[in-house]
């Protein structure tokens, strides 16, 4: 039934947060969504679990973000991570905060644990105050909720534009145990590095301590959370948490582990797995697209081309309109920042090439529009620079991007 | 006619490149564009002309940007500018260098002058080589095709994308004296501070030496088109060049002239007027979007955070939809990557009041959303820390953005 991807680690079929020993999962509807739908979630675990958490870079952190960052900080531990959709209780000052905090409050009431064993994260509308009567109603009912097969609840509980659900599971052999690593994640509209609207929840069962968790997280999120974009719009909420129960009994985890780098390439998998859902399922997508920058002199050089090319609104339209405007892409690799040789540059798209050494080739346009037609699309730049590179994802820019966005809260 | 629109200087009615003394202009079609419109023109001076010029930052600069510095660095002084439409002559190697040096040379030989007298400069399709039989073809009519009541016709000849043309001309009293400023300009996409796909023509007959007028140029560039925004991306093509013809014979003018300041209001009124021209006329767009960013704690600051939130396509989308969603203009603010004061932001659209303190503010929705439907929206962002301020300028995204730039090429 499991699907070997390479040789590290193995994808779980139908494996969601709750595969991971020792967590349950669920999901509700309070009435923060205007529909029945669920808006209202938790994950939980039978002990506390090891934790970290990376979070938006947006001066404007939401008041939930805090809040988690609190409870992670004081011992390194989360029992149970809460999220409500509908509204992101950003902008929402002193009073946002003390509802952040009373939803803790009441988490850990209903869990049975203590508050710094909480965390919270929100997701939504900027600027409205949490309806906390429906809030804590709902929050009581979880207990009741979550279940080991409450995956798919809580994956529907923490959507809003998305149109699909986003979750994976891996697992890996770590000095002989079997280890899990799930994830489930919301993205979809102001989605850009450094943590966009998008919520990330990772659950394992791995033996390893939240220290270095926090490092594994920040590594992993550097190349894939944040090497997203939809539309160069970061959000006042996004965050990734990973809960560890550490119930596989493995020896405990550190890069000095023989296994670490299969562990690393798994949770990596698992990260960018999530990404590029994120990505395909960007607000009015279409397509995938995917910039790899190859031999450029530095790795922040490749990052940063990689991330102008795949925000341009113009490279977008033309991955929509399936029209190999390869002008744009080197446009966009202008005007990334970083000192480029303009007379080595080459472009392909998929295995069209279009440019070499700067210079147009003369390629089969029908081909290469074919190409761009279907759902997923590579553009590689080879700048014959350096040694470093770096890959981004992204989606194209269509009609229902400016339908969604035009009319987002009415 | 005129209209006066502050103390310092006058708007001239139907006034064009060609008001300002010893200047004629005109276009005519040499092939380059498909229908039977104008692709090719030109603006002679009687005299050679103190000349400056601001170029792109995209390291794609294409090569007629480099044969136009080169005649300016010779003497600070151009005589005919040359611009065709229809294919940018970008990221044509070699061979676009030559044939940039060709349009020279062709029409230092056509208007009978040196050839560091002649700039050149093109828009359209990167990455094709100019058909030089069409382009010299052209050249050799150019002649016959610019006159005093040319101004309309250079117009039309600089127009890709865009829907309407973009002119203007004022004039200003320097000791005793009249002289007149006028510009023409082309925009549409790939429209990006740092200079655009966006030319801009000005013609003054202002008697201004070269080493000055590029000072002056270059500050003007700085808080006009600099400021403009339509798609975030910045075209290897862009440039503004001006020349002075020195005609109206007034005491030659420098920083310490007591008139000084009111030649750089109206110089600055020139280039404002066609900033925001280019952002209203920006492709797809249905309205012109004025952002300004006061008490900022730097000026750096204030035109960061301008420039953010008039180039978030989140803003941009809801603008398009008449939505009064501030939260992604406050998203914006906290990403420009200046730090702010979270505390004490207010936002207004127009005079509607959103956000105060950082707050959220109850607004009449139904009022707000009717401001917004107009064809102009302003977004008011006050930081209250410090004294810096800022506009920035661009246009709401749309269907036909994403239309137009779908299919560009085909």
């Amino acid at each position: 039934m499991a699907t070997k991807v390479n040789d590290a680690f193995t994808i779980v079929p139908d494996g969601s947060v709750t595969t991971p020993k020792g967590f349950r999962a669920g999901g509700l509807h309070c009435g923060l969504k205007k529909t029945e739908r669920h808006d209202l979630g938790a994950i939980v675990c039978e002990v506390p679990a090891e934790a970290a958490g990376v979070y938006t870079l947006n001066q404007f952190q939401a008041a939930p973000l805090k809040v988690t960052q609190e409870s992670i900080a004081q011992g390194g531990k989360l029992q149970a991570m809460l999220v409500n959709s509908g509204n992101a209780n950003a902008c929402t000052g002193q009073q946002g905060e003390d509802d952040a905090r009373a939803m803790r409050a009441a988490g850990a009431q209903a869990f049975g644990v203590a508050e710094h064993l909480v965390g919270v994260t929100s997701t939504g509308v900027i600027g409205e105050l949490l309806p906390m009567p429906k809030v804590l109603g709902g929050i009581e009912k979880l207990p009741g909720a979550v279940s080991v097969d409450g995956g798919d609840d809580f994956c529907q509980a923490i959507l809003t534009t998305d149109l699909v659900k986003k979750e994976i599971c891996v697992r890996v052999t770590v000095g002989g145990r079997t280890v899990h690593i799930a994830g489930a994640a919301k993205g979809s509209g102001m989605i850009h590095p450094n943590m966009a609207t998008m919520l990330g929840f990772m659950t394992t069962d791995a033996k390893i301590e939240s220290a270095e968790l926090q490092k594994l997280l920040n590594d992993v999120t550097d190349s894939t959370f944040n090497m997203i974009t939809v539309d160069g719009d970061t959000s006042t909420n996004d965050m990734v948490v990973v809960m560890a129960s550490g119930l596989a009994e493995n020896e405990r985890l550190t890069p000095e582990h023989a296994d670490w780098a299969a562990f690393k390439a798994a949770f990596n998998h698992v990260g960018e797995y999530l990404a590029k859902a994120i990505a395909r399922d960007g607000e009015g997508a279409t397509k995938l697209i995917e910039v790899t920058v190859a031999n450029a002199d530095s790795r922040e050089a490749a990052r940063a081309i990689a991330k102008t090319v795949i925000g341009s609104s113009l490279v977008k339209s033309a991955c929509f309109g399936a029209d190999a405007n390869w002008g744009r892409i080197i446009a966009a690799v202008g005007r990334a920042g970083y000192p480029v040789k303009t007379e080595t540059v080459d472009i392909r798209l998929g295995d069209i090439v279009v440019l070499e050494q700067s210079r147009p080739v003369k390629f089969d346009e029908e081909r290469a529009a074919e190409y761009l037609k279907g759902d997923f699309v590579l553009i590689h730049v080879d700048l014959h620079m350096g040694e470093a590179s770096a890959t981004a994802w992204g989606c194209d820019l269509t009609y229902d991007y400016v339908r969604i966005n035009a009319a987002y809260r009415t």
